[in-house]
């Protein structure tokens, strides 16, 4: 039974890593981290977990936490990891940090973004971006540190991915349009996401400035081998969970000028994806829906090629908070464990939820 | 492996039950019977299930349809098991009916209120009220038929129950404010039903007039010792899940004037409810709400003594697809066939869904 | 025209005074005053007024303030009007106040509920409740200080007014079951009412507690002649707008030990509505619904007999910011100063909204 | 006093028509007419018209009815008007019509994507598109019929028009990803409407294929000079009304090679808008959201440059019932009559509504 601790297990991300690993039964939680709740009892936090848990919470300390288990997930702001990860500690557990710390391999590039200084750019190296489907192979029981993608960036990613990697469209003119529930937002009482100001209203924000555009740009530069700028607009919608992304791009005409044929696209979907438990690539005409995927660590992907505009118009749903976040990081403690990746993740979608 | 055949299996209890028998590890389920969508396949239906589910979806042939499994879950209008139920198809299988047909014992009450012909009265006397809780020793490997209780009824029931069956409030004064969310109202195309009908609004229906009074009454009838007569009002919440009732009643005084004290009522749940796996008695101020239950077995009790008027104010909260529906039923199969109670049942409540 | 300030204008029920007052033809709001957003403009925290409202929040300084308009409105937290009444402001401004200060008239009862020192005991007795289809005739031009009842309260006494004053229940019986839309928990930044918490979910709070209570009980008690104690819940619901009321009561047989009729009932509900411009007794059989009644001033009431039990099962419906806080307000400024009591409020009900 | 006829007065567009034209001074309903609700009352489907409307609802008859009004507003579906319309008709009232029959000049364009036979394709030409803030000028009271733009495309055309009139983007690029609340899906019984189908849920819908695709097309190539080819992507979001548009399109470099600035593009919309007292140029980083328009006419658009990719990401808000039909229909027939072109649409947005 391994033995696993949480940091920032009272969050919505940490909330949902919880219920996974109640499910899992090849793990344990032996610290629920939470620096707001110390010394109270988790299920009074979250009531779901009454007579399921009965620890209580305790503080953030990462090097007594260390010493007592063996996978620790960081589910906390952006900094929080950075500024406590040594060697020693790295040496005696192994991490999934849920935050940005370790994501952007130019460290420039994550200051400039996050608007903080990164204090232990020594590890950025050696982390492993965890977007399981793409970097399976990097993912072993030899790996320390992952770092798990963020919840738009997994969707923006594995929905473009397949057409990115195999030439089909032309990167410069990818477009990431992308719609999320507001448990993405967080559980910090702000008037912005009070049940009034977000019912009844949609906006977009963070526009042209949002943090996750270039670890979207980072991942997909590597898929494309070459520098690649997108624009990625997020929107908050009135639903608890779910993101949506509906992507648009020019499809590279072949050597015969002609566009390439729906079933071209989509065997390069089934190239990358036909034997992926968690990614489901939809029948054609039918468009992703995140209510399909709510609970679970499915993403659906799915396309339309508009031969009027030359483009292919891409679209992507998964829940943000299991396979955008809990999830995934559940997906990669499995590979690090050498245990089946899909271990304690087969949830159904549950519908209406 | 049991079989299993849903009728009904694509309204939103039979989708539930769907979802929960996946997970169950002794059960398969063979026949997805739906009369709208004969021959379409379930999971275009329920998008959910891709990938999950590949079965097409048959007709609702009761006969054929026992002589191929070992239990059928009828999730259906009511009227419809009762006007084809045979003692040859109850000899060949077990029936657990999510319907109304076979709740209530007296047919005249329930001809009144549903305002049908009961075809086939001669099964009523069999079947068994599936309400685990309280019968539990009547649901055995010998019973044929289960008359699964209603949504309201399961909660209105078991958040009163203890206190009725020990006398600590006079029923005469017993009223039950009840709140559901939509799925309750199922899956058929009605204006009323509609997002922007029901968004934005809450509103009180069926007033003094609902079917599900006279099982309420019947059930804590039999709790009571007595003719009960209630006042149920069922309210609609713009949220997909979720049964909240608000039950009033006067405290019976004891012999010397005084009313009974918080620590005798909470004697009286902890009776009942002590050993009950799915029954949470919740902590001294803590309310239920439907949020810590969505998507579990759970139902939520609790109750207030207001002093001041004597009254004790009961509180519970359940998911309306699970623990008042599928759940439920489920329960009710396990005990049929000899099984633990609780397989596929250990749904961890889903927070925020 | 009347110039008008308002302090707590940018609270929810603060807001929609500008909204209503925008649309008056004899008011100008001439102070904004906001605590939170001193110097900020208006239009910036609530971006619907751009264009519309430009002018800058100011301080609470009731003194200043009372020097330079005709009429305030004060929309803040218990205990501030009391802590900063004088016989100075009074004698120079009228004062509609939105909170529960001079509400209550027994101050013991009013420091009991709201756990606070009055400050300014002096003042209860010359207070009008400001309940207009009840109190009319005591809010003229010689008042100076209405206090402006709370929402869930508008609409229990309302709804019950009638049959309580003309003793067709027994009011010993009473039990009120209310629900209400968010906005009714206030603006402030409080986990319990982010989006994630509230959607998806129904809750009791505030269970044989409310500081509603003695309110409701207080005034019905003036219309029975006699002391009155209710059963008061207060529900929280997932919407922006909307108080919906559920009321129980028995029937007080008549000397032939009949029910009174629904024809009496009605009746009533006539005496008392018949003229009443906002007050809106539906057809039989139909139920108030808050979506009817969303950005009106309007109450809708109605009532169904059980015979079964001999209660009476009554419903009411308003919009919690209107007529439950701003409508109701500036109602009772219309009263104030000698205006058509309805001027500015012909809002029709939006649907949907 | 005008006289007002309404066809398709219950459908959702028609009832908003209703509730504005209740508060116009110069304008009179006499006839709501509604093929479903023939002689039922009006305010018996809108119950929030209790005490408001007395009518009852009367058949289709456009005939009839050009004798006994100034004015006929047809909300209606595709086709409708088509098939009725006559000289005859038209030389005795003025039509003002919410289907797009008349929207598009191009008859083989509209066949197309309607999929319909256009009956009456004679009256085509003489339609003027009325979407005022563009085509004031034409809509006189010399003008017979009047299209009245959908509710997608008034919200896409006006976002971009400035830049794509003044030839700041190069308009072969343009994207619109737009997201709609659910009253746009009109009040039709459909399961995929229902509550517990769009509450919890975002999807795009008609991707590649939406009607509403050469309507922006057509009106955005008068502007620009040229063909225009757009992708248009509408999504259904959890709200009951509101459009949001976010607009993606390459800034055309100056002759030096620079992009337009800021300025030059806030410069283009002040040129276009600057008088306009329905639309409203945000201030800089302030994005639009619905919430902030609802229950009024007005526009809310901005823009924000995105230097790294030579982009311009547009966005825009509006009611879709209001600007996007009722009220802009409203403000077509203020310019038929020549009154104010705000008469009755001086609706202050209602905040959380």
């Amino acid at each position: 039974m391994l033995k696993a601790g949480i940091i920032g297990a009272t969050g919505y991300a940490g909330g949902e890593l919880v219920r996974i690993l109640t499910g899992h039964r090849d793990v344990e939680v032996v610290w629920y981290g939470s620096k707001s709740y110390i010394d109270q009892k988790y299920r009074d936090v979250y009531r779901n977990m009454f007579r399921i848990v009965e620890d209580v919470c305790k503080d953030d300390n990462l090097v007594e936490l260390a010493g007592q288990v063996d996978v620790i997930f960081t589910a906390t702001p952006q900094g929080f990891l950075a500024g406590l990860l040594t060697e020693e500690i790295l040496s005696r557990v192994k991490i999934v940090d849920l935050s940005a710390d370790y994501r952007i391999k130019d460290v420039a590039v994550y200051e400039k973004w996050y608007g903080i200084q990164h204090k232990s750019p020594q590890f950025i190296e050696e982390a492993v971006y965890g977007l399981c489907e793409v970097n399976r192979g990097k993912i072993t029981p030899d790996t320390r540190l992952v770092a798990n993608p963020g919840c738009y960036t997994t969707c923006s990613i594995l929905t473009a991915y397949p057409l990115v990697k195999e030439g089909l469209i032309d990167v410069d003119t990818l477009i990431v349009d992308a719609k999320s529930g507001t448990s993405g937002a967080g559980r910090g009482a702000k008037v912005a996401n009070l049940f009034c100001e977000v019912n009844e209203n949609i906006k977009a924000y963070g526009v042209g400035s949002h943090r996750h555009t270039p670890e979207i740009e980072e991942q997909l530069g590597y898929a494309a081998g070459c520098k690649v700028t997108v624009n990625f607009t997020p929107h908050l919608v009135p639903m608890n969970r779910g993101i949506l992304v509906t992507e648009y791009a020019s499809l590279r005409r072949k050597p015969d000028k002609t566009l390439p044929s729906c079933e071209e696209i989509r065997a390069a979907y089934e190239k990358y994806y036909g034997q992926e438990k968690f990614v489901r690539l939809l029948e054609k005409n039918v468009c992703p829906e995140t209510r399909w995927v709510e609970g679970s660590n499915y993403v659906d992907v799915n396309f339309v090629v508009d031969e009027r505009t030359g483009r292919v118009i891409l679209m992507g749903a998964l829940d943000n908070l299991v396979k955008g976040a809990a999830g995934q990081a559940v997906q990669n403690m499995n590979l690090l464990f050498g245990l089946q990746e899909s271990e304690g993740l087969t949830l159904v979608p549950c519908f209406p939820a």
